[in-house]
């Protein structure tokens, strides 16, 4: 877990490969490559690894991380944990995300008959409605009480709200107050010379809050904290148990930008082609917001990474446009007919945009894979 | 097509109704009257209305563009066209984008059996390849030249590039050059006061090139303009004979927060849950930039409209969270349950991730139509 290199190791499927663009592909040995650093980390710092399945969506992904040790999966929504637990057979997700009104309920009822579920709850009001139901339907429901350590998104405030809160769910019926979980998103967003400054303060004040609730009798057993750029600091604070990662299966551009991974570690890539030149200095790739997202702008480094062209600058998206800027050393390629690879700034939304995955080993295309849990907002 | 006073006239779906959200829900009533008064404005300047579906991409309501009077649709990508060529039996479809590639132009010439197809070329390569294509599938393929007008996109330069151009295009075999067309999005995204003055100077480009054009004894039938923000002015220019607005079946944020229309005049609406309130000011609903996309992001306006809350920002937005900063008076409300309708700041790519959308008249359901066209970006 070393900052990679920031190396440009190549495109990853063979130029005489017909490929309809755009379309994403995935290099199944790069993939492979960071499941297993990832297990690996985890393994020699004593945390357990629960990846978070938003950035691929895809139950053969999902096989791969609980084939290489991971203890479970994370999903954001309902829809992402039905898809895991009835195409994927996972056997313990965490829903890091509040349940909230009748309808999810009563999915979630139903769908702790075939996984087991842990839920996130961070406000009194959630967590009632979730013990009434439970209750109501003869069951227990394990929750992780959601922690905001800085990152002011969800989350009860790190310390005295977060101790006061736990007890008062604690002593709900039909809920089981197990662990707590905070998302400090705020450290991988930052300065990356204070990442680790920031992760490390977050993980520390989750451990603490821990303690405070544990000093009130509640027995918890799992400290969780998530992010993959603060990754290689969170878990190794004293007291973390489990880290969900999501990001790290694919790798993207906003990672390398900032000297974490190179893009030889970008598993996942947008293959565009140009289908316009009207000026010496700008073509347009076939590839727009719709596949690679507004998300994530970079001021310097645009709306991707085209490999190969560290000077090509995907300067402005249309939703089908990529309007690209050529620097004089890139003026005598990107023809009209030209593909590229383009490794997306933000490749979780960027997944969400497309219906599947290409897989490609040694430069050829060897399967297809569906992004079942595409789109499952709900 | 005077400027909509910004009246906030509420939500369009009845508290009562249940919904699983986030989901994208449409009042058929203002739907229906957006596109009469589309069709009304183009009859009136005596254009040809040619909406593009990038907004809708649903079977459902390009049946209602023709059934009001348009010509014809416009689509961006081959697949948007099969899906309107077989699902709502749309006999004329402009795609306005390079068909670049050899699995494309094949998907063409198979699509040219079940609908007339016009294909907007700007670039001799790829005019070279269609005509190769044509002339050994045996067939004649109708294209318009894209011409730049300002947006510096696609398009041959305005004026004797884009009129060297049609000359070369003009004489290949296999293709017939009947039109030119013009995406003037610079118009619409700049600053309200100067909407008109844009617009109407890239309807005045567009139309000299055209007269050019037809100077060199190549007879066009058809001036072509684009989007919906300068659709107000573009279209009036003496000379345009066709429009190919989009947006304005929906209406979006964007428009509305420049005075085009009001929240009233936006038909499709995120239904969202607030799933966490953790803080006096802030709260989480359940809709983030899977739902509203990172698109057009609004210095003031956040990243969308709560219908009823014009002083509640969306300020950030993950994948699944859309936070929400409550002004004082927006304090007593926003309770963990609550539902509201958040208008998206760019429509279309916000019904690009939606797989279905909600119908409502009179605020209760009545219809569900599937998105069919969605993520066709190939």
């Amino acid at each position: 877990m070393t900052p990679a290199v920031a190396t440009d190791a190549g495109t990853i499927v063979n130029p005489d490969v017909v490929l309809d663009t755009p379309c994403m592909v995935v290099d199944a040995d790069i993939l492979q490559r960071n499941i297993d650093e990832m297990q690996a980390f985890a393994n020699t710092h004593g945390v357990a690894l629960r990846p978070h399945i938003k950035t691929h969506k895809t139950p053969e992904i999902a096989r791969m991380q609980i084939a290489a040790g991971a203890v479970g999966l994370t999903c954001a929504k309902l829809g992402e944990a039905e898809v895991m637990a009835d195409q994927a057979g996972v056997k313990d997700i965490l829903m890091a995300y509040p349940v909230v009104g009748a309808p999810k309920i009563a999915r979630l009822i139903a769908l702790m008959d075939r996984t087991h579920m842990t839920i996130a709850v961070d406000t009194e009001d959630a967590a009632r409605a979730l013990s009434d139901a439970m209750v109501g339907a003869g069951k227990v429901l394990d929750v992780y009480l959601e922690v905001n350590t800085g990152q002011d998104r969800a989350g009860a405030r790190a310390g005295e709200e977060a101790i006061a809160l736990a007890k008062v769910i604690a002593a709900m019926p039909g809920v089981n107050l197990v662990g707590v979980m905070t998302h400090e998103g705020h450290a991988g967003a930052s300065d990356p010379s204070v990442i680790e400054e920031k992760a490390k303060g977050a993980g520390a004040a989750l451990v603490a809050t821990a303690e405070g609730i544990r000093a009130a009798g509640i027995p918890l057993r799992t400290v969780s904290v998530g992010s993959t750029p603060s990754s290689r600091f969170t878990p190794t604070v004293k007291g973390v148990t489990e880290m969900r990662p999501g990001t790290y299966v694919f790798n993207d551009n906003t990672g390398f930008r900032h000297g974490v991974w190179g893009p030889d570690r970008c598993a996942a890539r947008i293959a565009a082609t140009v289908v316009s030149r009207t000026a010496a200095d700008r073509c347009i790739l076939d590839c727009g917001s719709k596949a690679l997202t507004m998300d994530a702008s970079l001021s310097q480094g645009g709306h991707g990474y085209i490999v190969g062209h560290p000077n090509a600058v995907v300067a402005r998206l249309s939703e089908e446009h990529g309007v690209v800027l050529l620097s004089e050393e890139d003026q005598g390629d990107f023809h009209v007919g030209d593909r590229y690879e383009v490794i997306p700034n933000h490749v979780c939304p960027s997944v969400n945009l497309t219906d599947e995955l290409i897989i490609v080993r040694n430069g050829e295309i060897v399967d297809t894979w569906r992004v079942a849990a595409r789109g499952k907002v709900r």
